[in-house]
């Protein structure tokens, strides 16, 4: 299995994407390879000062890098020698079986769709974030910030993606799917969610479990929480905020420890024809290592796979 | 001046309302009166058992209860001698000159809409929160939950509401009102919000400053944030969950203690021809009290004429 990786991406890149490169290697097994993509010689050289072998890595030398605040269709079509560019590409020939970038999101979502595509039957893919609960475990939070505007049928799609993600990533059995909404109720919420809740509360394709609010995201009986990208962006950064402060404020709790970004390793974006993993722009080398990992497992569970046979 | 309080709405009423009113009492002068609408027997002995002279109170005696789960509509015309509807018949006949209750939320509202009439130009009324920031001081966030769908034009009159309600009530001056997005830049967001960029850029009657992500509520250069009442609504109920662990988690920090909804004692609806505000279910006498000083602000600040005046 040949593993691609951005170094190029994210604000610390290069440094903390090679150091994070070095971290993951003595993770993987001697069929799994890691691809580094990005400037070669920049790379080689932190390799050596960190006394981490070059020939344990693979590179391919690209001379482009698209910004954190370019456009991205545009960087995408501009740039075709940027690491993400060239990283795509190998993607789609099949040269690598999985992709992750600390770099600009929306070039990387962008990037995905243009070249690997979206699974036929897949509306939109969408990106998720994970939720610590305060009982221990893990929640995923889906779309946050793919698709600021959606329909019934693309929550409905969310709960799929979603669960097959902690089906086969996290080894979630049976994962509950809920909706965030404004109220218990099934007759709760705007528009969207009242019609989302009536497609939902009828599917066999995953196992509903109703409305959750604001209050319950932490708290909440539920594995997925399913919303629109512009509710679950602003729960998203507002939940991050909050970590920032607890942070700063000096207090230290094994749930607030929980929301730290790095042992995650990134945001798998759902839905696309091959894995495909954005990390957080600040992204440390500890961070690049599990975006790293995160990628591998969306491989070797057959995630993909799954999602097709799902929307076939 | 005669201020109407439902003693009957609340966890914890009648005797954290009556407990409050007592409070709110020693703080009115003498041409302020407090109206106890409710059932008089019960608040007479509460009153005594606490030492207080039920001659410095006018009752208004009723037979019913909204209570919290009720159906809005239905329980307003169902219970014609409930608290909430005598209050609000009181508040339309002008034998009261404000409003308030920590009851049923939805009834408040339709209460308001159905009885005193939202103001001529106002589209909808919209509901308030008080978010504490991090440098000091206060932002106020608008709709939390009135209008679950919204339209620019909707979001463009929260912006005047919640700059009337910053410079009446809370002394701000040329409030600055940002939109709650998903981006800095002026073209991201959903369609909502792309559309309200475009009118609130080039609006005079208010002071827009620009877009605002999840993670600046606490931190952003704003004084109003507006937002449509779906997000609100999550916003707020997220937030206050975050209050609620860090309480649990036994942190004490100066930020987070004015996360305490009592010391804001209420959400003011905006836009109706009245002052009417609505507390918090689980209000406290302290936040009862301060709900009840804050209708008389909105009195003394002629916020309602400062408002029909921004719509003539």
């Amino acid at each position: 299995m040949k593993i691609g990786l951005d170094i190029m991406g994210g604000d610390y890149a290069p440094k903390a994407t090679v150091l994070g490169a070095i971290e993951a290697y003595k993770t993987l097994s001697a069929d799994q390879k890691l691809v580094l993509i990005g400037d070669r010689e920049i790379a080689t050289s932190i390799l050596q000062e960190n006394n981490a072998n070059p020939d344990n890595f693979e590179f391919v030398h690209t001379t482009e890098v698209i910004g954190m605040g370019e456009h991205p269709t545009k960087a995408i079509v501009q740039k075709p020698d940027s690491s993400i560019s060239v990283g795509f590409k190998l993607l789609k020939e099949g040269y690598i079986q999985a992709f992750s970038s600390a770099g600009n999101t929306g070039a990387m979502l962008v990037g995905g769709m243009f070249s690997v595509k979206t699974i036929p039957g897949v509306i939109r893919p969408a990106m998720t974030t994970i939720v610590p609960k305060l009982k221990g475990g893990l929640g995923i939070l889906l779309d946050v910030g793919a698709n600021a505007d959606c329909k019934p049928d693309n929550l409905l799609q969310f709960g799929v993606l979603g669960s097959l993600l902690a089906e086969s990533v996290y080894g979630i059995s049976n994962p509950r799917v809920a909706l965030m909404n404004i109220g218990e109720e099934e007759e709760k919420g705007n528009l969207l969610t009242q019609a989302s809740y009536h497609v939902m509360k009828d599917t066999n394709m995953f196992n509903f479990v109703g409305n959750i609010e604001g209050r319950d995201l932490f708290s909440g009986e539920f594995d997925i929480a399913v919303c629109d990208g512009f509710t679950g962006n602003v729960i998203l950064k507002l939940a991050e905020s909050f970590y920032v402060i607890t942070l700063k404020k000096g207090f230290k709790d094994e749930f607030f420890d929980r929301f730290n970004y790095e042992q995650y390793g990134g945001s798998p974006i759902l839905g696309l024809n091959q894995p495909v993993v954005v990390g957080h722009g600040i992204s440390s080398p500890e961070a690049i290592k599990n975006m790293v990992l995160l990628s591998k497992n969306m491989v070797e569970s057959n995630l993909i796979d799954k999602i097709k046979q799902a929307f076939q």
